[in-house]
């Protein structure tokens, strides 16, 4: 296991801002507004486009698809699978959000559904995906109680097994694909008290794997902006609402001469 | 009448914090953000869980839950039975924010439905508690134009009837069970501004009765959390965008060591 | 075409704040929190009420009306029609946001259905302008990639066929009926980074056009707040989090005593 190398990060960043990727967003109802906020700080392009009719035709434009599991409804889970099967008949790549697996067996069947079309990233806690590998864990609600070095081996199984690119976050993050592993740390816990802070995480590294097919280094870029941004804000805020709008600004100002 | 004492309270938050419940959310499209960034901030653990395929089990599995009916729709009712119906069988506690009753026919229809379950406890504004008791009222949309005052004989007749506890929120707030009333007094009119306030102060009172039987209790210190966190705000902020922030802010540093 | 004179936007926020409207919110997943949040700082009331079973009764009630059509779905498009015939009915103003026209024909289906039933307003970004009034465009995702000045032409059309007030944002704005143009300079572009500013400008368009008899008058009045607001925003802060927050309360702050 290596620590993801500072310079790969910094030309990735510039890729990202230099093209601006089209990141098409099926998210949750929770985290809409943060995940447009994120992805415009960062560098790139959201669009929620939501409905079965129009889901797989933008799809099939976007340049990077997430699709997060967090508020599944009947006719949401419509429009994720037309919008899975077209980015995959397009080769865009896209990144599974698997929300809270391990809880509930007919959300776990809709997590399934989607791991059985191979996302080209899983991004999860250690709780969700010790839970998709088949370990035990100890999920509560949509928190992890599980600390992400306990899922490291869980990632490398699931990566193997999809196959995929797997990325746990927690405390420090772990990118494999079941052989190579990245590691990335720093970061602030304060992060945890801020809802979609995960979420738009696994938004943006669609965003970051619609500039390189390195999907290992796409994610692992994307966790470390994230920290890098978490950082800037524990600077600046000593509570969670602060933390947020600094989080942001830490987005948009990593990386941007001063 | 009595005010709620701040020992009281200050022994409440202590139990939340230490507990952290998992706080099961159903509530409108428009506060979804700011409900879950609330409960985050004041140390509880929130759950937006809002399928009717999973609504139920998810009641039964979480601490307390709120159900809001600010934007209704066939399904997201249906959701919200299972929901109520699972809390009653396990005797979890639930809230209910009656957004705007008073004002439309189908809504209240949707509202009294509600309220025949017995709900544990009833947050709304003046004219909403007003309108639910049968005392005239005059809202304009989803804002109060009655003061919490004049709701004070309403929100009692109205625990009685139910019977539950009646919890009615404005300049100052009223916790009764129609024999016991407290009052919380303090907070700041800029909240009013703020959207979502009101609709995530009834998410706190679920938190709060998740940790003590006295439900009368639990809702005053949700109400007095809100109130001290807008206070902290007023002294920070002079407009709404950073009253929302330094909001946040207040409820995540109420009652922690410096 | 003249610049819209300070005299006259000072008298129609006058006006706003003294008369509240209530204004009608059909948007987007995306918006809905910065929406309220807008026109709350503004000092207008919004209420979110999407359900068929009660947007018709509600549109009947509420003093404007926004449709927006960033995330269409079968159902919200059914309230969305009963609301429109209930505005047109109750000759309530209502403004046509018709996010992302000329990207996928099903949504320019739906976008021109509503067309057809003569908005007050149709506020939209260079490409959606020049989308609707038959002109090639650019857009990319919800983002437009032509300047406002590309779309004047195409404003005019728009207003001279449908007929309505065609109200086109980007660096400048021009607010057309086809004959008279009036045109707001100023802003930050800034606020592009921040999702929702666009959208919520149209319900504030909404809130003037609420007031006042002149919807010429009422979207310029809606453009020059919100560019005020971007410039106390763009003095106070240097990143998109910060932005948002000071953008906010510019809205609240323009135009008051100090």
């Amino acid at each position: 296991m290596i620590d993801f190398p500072e310079s790969e990060f910094s030309e990735l960043l510039e890729k990202l801002r230099a093209n601006r990727p089209l990141v098409h967003v099926l998210t949750n109802d929770v985290v809409q507004e943060i995940t447009a906020d994120v992805l415009l700080a960062a560098g790139a392009s959201p669009a929620m486009v939501v409905a079965p009719e129009e889901s797989g035709t933008f799809a099939g434009i976007a340049d990077g698809l997430l699709i997060n599991i967090g508020t599944p409804t009947a006719e949401r889970i419509r429009a994720m699978n037309l919008a899975a099967d077209a980015a995959n008949e397009k080769q865009t790549p896209w990144v599974l959000d698997p929300v809270a697996a391990g809880g509930i067996p007919w959300r776990d069947d809709v997590i399934r559904s989607f791991v059985a079309k191979r996302p080209t990233v899983i991004r999860g806690n250690a709780s969700e995906i010790r839970a998709l590998a088949g370990f035990s864990s100890s999920g509560k609600g949509v928190d992890s109680c599980d600390s992400s070095d306990s899922a490291l081996e869980a990632a490398k199984l699931l990566a193997r097994t999809v196959p995929t690119v797997v990325h746990v976050t927690g405390e420090t993050d772990y990118v494999t694909d079941g052989e190579r592993t990245v590691s990335i740390s720093g970061g602030h816990e304060m992060a945890t008290l801020v809802v979609g802070t995960g979420c738009s995480l696994s938004a943006l590294v669609a965003a970051f794997a619609a500039v390189t097919p390195d999907r290992v280094a796409a994610a692992a870029a994307a966790s470390t902006l994230a920290k890098r941004a978490a950082e800037y804000a524990a600077k600046h805020a000593e509570a969670p609402g602060s933390f947020h709008v600094h989080y942001i600004d830490g987005l948009y100002l990593t990386g941007r001469k001063a």
